[in-house]
């Protein structure tokens, strides 16, 4: 299994008049944990990008447990339990508070696509190497 | 079953870099069609919180089937297949575009709170009575 | 002078927890309202990107009188007062609420670019001959 | 006068379909380095509401020289050039690039309003504290 954590501090533009962060604005603290967990395996998002490879979200499954409040600073945990065998890969993420409560956790289904043809693709040889260390045995 | 329907015109801004509508903004799509699907039953969510009663999204579950484009009307379809029996909602979205095409659709689990105790509650009688006649038999 | 004026309710989604709609996010009512306008001319902004020309805003001076509200239903106005002599166009825009109180007020200016070369370029023969019944005389 | 540097991480949703950052995106960028320009002072404006002061943008006036990229890690400076006299506060900030160039400018005026009355009040003793360290002799 691969982890990462990165945080993000919750901004003013980010809640609404409920008081709390607005529910759609997790997907973006959701790809913010998604695009640092591939930073840290050394092939950022933006290079697999510019390697003709794009990584549309297909499905987003999240259960919000507790608001998120202004100016906290979350800790976004990102999960990768299993590799990728075909197009498709599923990251697990987690938002925390910083006193280690559980706000949100989400189901996140993305595709690799060749952004040329916009074809189905399989995972590049880079992210591939990144994390196999991380499941090999 | 109780359905509804209203349309969202796509803006620049909700586009991303990969050329569609940037998969998070679908939230605010649905939140539209929750919003006008309240309306059309002569009690709006404004008034619904004016009265004490808020909503909060606990769970979304969401697929993205084709990418919504710059500038696309889209139509959000609402539904509500069962009445409320306690403090929690769902509701079954869909977005179409101007060709009919299927681009997401999603289910959305709300709360109903009193906002003053922020404790769970149940459907305030003007929403249960605007719903009375879609359910009857 | 040409004017246009077209409406959005505001969204949930873009109040804060100051209560109203936060700042930033007007930039989207003064887009929504350019771009009305333009359609409004008979060429839409998406037909001018399909033509090769975009529009950058380059400028975006704002003055927020009073607070939009959650579910105001605003009128967005658009006033060219002069027709581009270069590749620079300079709008003027104005949101109100349904009480027809002034709520904010901008000056945008655009560039006109050409996006497979990016760089400056001028007003596409099809807005200038939508604009020219406006500025006759 | 009292300076202040944070960075910002330019998100895939901040972009639009120019591949760029949105013009309007920028507002949320110059908060960050409101907010972590205060922060910095002892005086965070989190506590600041607490204590029930907010400040509300009325003036947004900026210019967008170079376009921000997906993935940028931008240096927001903040810039207060003069103490305020009454209610108002204007602040200069400016975004750059990891190439130092510049890519927009803003003075951005903001009042001081008391939240229980919605009036508008001077500068709290904390954040004049805070700053006037910067502003003696």
């Amino acid at each position: 299994m691969y982890t990462a954590a990165t945080t993000v501090r919750v901004r003013y533009a980010e809640t609404d008049k409920m008081n709390v962060v607005y529910h759609g604005n997790f997907a973006q603290y959701f790809e913010v944990g998604r695009v640092e967990a591939m930073r840290v395996l050394g092939y950022s998002y933006k290079e697999m990008e510019a390697d003709g490879v794009i990584m549309p979200v297909v499905e987003l499954n999240c259960k919000f447990v507790r608001p998120a409040l202004y100016d906290d600073l979350l800790t976004i945990k990102t999960l990768l339990k299993e590799l990728p065998t075909d197009y498709k890969i599923t990251f697990c993420q987690e938002v925390y508070n910083e006193q280690g409560k559980l706000l949100a956790f989400a189901q996140v289904v993305l595709y690799f696509m060749d952004a040329a043809t916009m074809t189905k693709t399989t995972m590049p040889n880079r992210l591939a190497k990144g994390l196999a260390a991380y499941f090999s045995g």
